[in-house]
């Protein structure tokens, strides 16, 4: 089949009415039909047209942040977010260092995982499954263990949905001469984060959450004196970040195979996500989204894990109906039936589940979302959508 | 723009005649257009219909070398070739082990590089740039040294292309009771490899070679004796082998965030192997790939690096013309420039280049290939292909 016919087949498939289900998700989620188009072409990786993409994303990747080109580097790698992650643990921790995990939630818990098994010194500041670490109990900890070195923090923790405060917490981090480690995966593209403001050390991201790609690999944004800080630090050949960046400034090529297709993927989306208004453009979108969804479901009677002030722009954790008609796995299914794929709860204490509000989606997808909502509670025979005493 | 809008302008684009090149290279190569066309759906990484694909992508895998169900397993990973490389010799190699790596090329000795980045004891057994590992040295090096626990071996070295002598190899390694661990990247699909004829421990390869998908994965198919054994062995969160098969068994999800658009098209490219009458068929082709490219060339008076006995049907190394206007740079512009990317070499004693025959191509685009060659020659005025003396 040539390519024209395939992709028209494709079409067709689309146009009748067989779509895929809108991914409320916190990734991977709902891209744009031009991103994915972009993956219609194969790419030689060791070739100057590649290279070109690659060298596109990095630049535009360090201007989102305002990161001086000459002080930060923009490390791309293959893999999930939490390959990322690994590797920027194991290169911003020295292995005589010890790090402070900030946890509440899933991402925080796994970033301690991590360096259980890297064998690198660490304690956990939990505030369990939803309550925001603040600058003060941080400040805290840093005073009362002169040891710590480094301290990491998810920026938002999309197990509950929660945005964490990253401003305050850099301010005690930084006041105190610590590193700082800042897992932004779910949040970058689409709440600010500038190195001007939060003169953060290393950041972590990945292509398939606010910049709207297709998953395949992340990033990593540090400053270059510690990077080549760490020389002999790294575990792994593979997740070792000075190797990949050396390599990278000296050819132009990543050193492993890249995911080709989803680099490309990601050029484009990224061009999309400047034509949005950059960061600003998305977070207003993403915003409306949230807004639009929390007001529906508490019309409908839902109650959000959050308060407000803590609410993300990207997921938002509803309690499940105490209502006993109420079956997750059938409610999943009646919303999929109708075009929406939600997601489980995280939560170790009460029944939830969470919808995200990012991807290539807007305020009118979120009212029939709200529409496929009432209509599978209606399917279930639930009346009353208030949480379990 | 609408998908169909988005897909129907590529269409046009590529009917317009500005195609891609085609990738003749050791991969990412040349994939089919239906295979590519599978990366048009966004999927939920937790959702049934994505698990699905995964559930059937590792049945087929294991299927494909015959591997029983129960006694191995199939382990897909996150990221390039190497790092389900690097997760293999981790999980394989017991950490009081002692591994023979045999090296005839770049991927071989990138193996020994991981084993010394994770501390694992190893030899060497280095053939040099070309010449294959025999059995009866394999033998030897055994005899001398009970100590050594595992013997790693790259079926076919496209550094220069040959196809090692992997049976003789086997025969003497599982003589002698000790495990075996083949790096089967390049060869994987379209050369024979049965678990009932090369009792392997261990066989490691990735989507984007033989099985002509796109990159963003790699999998390991591997006893599960020894994968239970390997509790406590990994280096790394996230290229444990074990943590990833026992989490896709229990949930049938990836454990961190697969590449989701990359797994479909693999698993269409997987329906096409099969279409094509699976290994055989596929061996068949790339062969008269092969056999079309060795011939025209060496009638253009190019010599080939190896004895006919060593070639495989993967790639071919060429000495580069010893005539003074040949440059390999503008070779390959002129050749990029009439549709066709090829590779440099990576002989560390002569001037060499090379030209895969895998991906979605037949002998049509061979013969097309000789032509471009022959103009190429004529436009930088090389009358001479014999090599340098």
């Amino acid at each position: 089949m040539s390519l024209a016919t395939a992709t028209r087949a494709s079409c067709l498939a689309d146009e009748s009415g067989q779509e895929a289900p809108y991914l409320l998700t916190p990734g991977p989620l709902t891209t744009s039909a031009t991103t994915k188009a972009a993956m219609l072409r194969d790419w030689g990786s060791w070739d100057g047209d590649f290279n070109r993409l690659t060298a596109e994303i990095r630049e535009r990747l360090l201007a989102m942040v305002g990161a001086p080109r000459d002080t930060y580097a923009c490390v791309p790698l293959q893999g999930s977010g939490t390959f990322a992650v690994e590797a920027a643990l194991a290169t911003a921790i020295d292995r005589r260092g010890k790090a402070l995990v900030l946890a509440n939630g899933a991402y925080g818990q796994r970033a301690a995982r991590i360096l259980d098994v890297l064998g690198r010194a660490h304690v956990v500041h939990d505030k369990g499954d939803y309550l925001p670490p603040r600058g003060e109990e941080v400040a805290e900890r840093l005073d009362a263990d002169p040891e710590i070195t480094d301290v990491f923090l998810v920026h938002c923790e999309t197990s509950s949905g929660i945005l964490n405060p990253l401003a305050e917490i850099a301010e005690v981090v930084k006041a105190r001469g610590k590193g700082l480690i800042v897992d932004a995966m779910s949040s970058f593209g689409a709440v600010p984060l500038a190195t001007e403001t939060v003169p953060f050390d290393v950041m972590v991201s990945s292509a398939n959450k606010c910049l709207e790609g297709v998953p395949g690999f992340g990033f990593v944004i540090l400053r270059q004196d510690l990077l080549a800080a760490s020389a002999g630090r790294a575990h792994s050949l593979s997740l070792d970040l000075l190797e990949q960046w050396c390599y990278m400034e000296r050819t132009g090529q990543w050193r492993f195979t890249p995911p080709t297709h989803v680099v490309a993927a990601f050029h484009t989306a990224l061009a999309e996500h400047r034509a949005e208004g950059g960061v600003a453009g998305r977070l207003a979108r993403y915003t409306r989204n949230r807004d639009r969804l929390v007001t529906g479901m508490r019309e409908l009677g839902f109650a959000t894990l959050l308060e407000d002030r803590w609410l993300s722009p990207i997921i938002t954790t509803f309690f499940s109906p105490g209502h006993p008609a109420f079956e997750f796995g059938r409610f999943y299914a009646e919303l999929k039936a109708r075009g929406f794929v939600i997601y489980p709860g995280k939560l170790t204490q009460a029944e939830s589940f969470r919808i995200g509000c990012i991807g290539r989606l807007d305020e009118s997808v979120i009212a029939r979302l709200l529409d496929a909502v009432r209509e599978a509670l209606a399917a279930m025979g639930v009346d009353d959508c208030r949480p379990a005493a």
